[in-house]
């Protein structure tokens, strides 16, 4: 693990089959032949992916079976939501004026259906 | 922006120059000079930086001013939050396990105090 492991996280989730491997995972410990399955890909392109997945931290071997199924380490994952964490207030401060706008349009759709009633 | 603009935004973001270029537009906008000063870097290699964040949608220009400021847009941010949100039942599960570690050892202690005691 380098110093700087939420680049090499965010480096590693940086591919779609990477984070297709980490779905699959989601769903329980798989072998690189269970893994390698659904994406029509050689055994070593699947390995080298692996690799990049297990240098994060992202995945780990089991110890246990004669196949060494891959699972899910989600310890790297929690960091980067920890680092997320301080810029939440950006987007649902979007959200909060979107909402906003949203109010202001039924508002005034509702003043439209109002027209002439006296309540 | 590509088809898979998850993988970009990651890709913006493994990179700790980068990170930190966002942390200071968190505080609000900011020119390319003002952007390059922290970092002791050339105005090209800030340059090429912002451009991998602009194209990842997490910066943009403002128009008014002579500088076009860069600003911090938290629409892609949002989107790695919604991706990670299916993985929180991991790390929390691990905190969970975590915590009902914490509660044995501290039941262990109290034991060992209550060693005697009678209530």
């Amino acid at each position: 693990m380098t110093a700087d492991h939420l680049s090499t996280t965010l480096q590693a989730l940086a591919d779609p089959t990477r984070r297709a491997i980490l779905a699959r995972l989601a769903l329980g410990e798989a072998t690189v032949t269970e893994l390698a399955e659904p994406f029509d890909m050689s055994f070593p392109a699947v390995s080298k992916h692996l690799k990049v997945l297990e240098r994060a931290g992202l995945i780990e071997q089991g110890r246990e079976a004669q196949f060494r199924p891959r699972r899910l380490r989600p310890e790297p994952l929690r960091d980067v939501a920890g680092w997320l964490e301080s810029y939440r207030r950006f987007w649902e401060q979007n959200l909060d004026r979107l909402d906003v706008y949203l109010k202001e349009l039924q508002q005034a759709e509702k003043t439209g259906d109002d027209k002439g009633e006296t309540k």
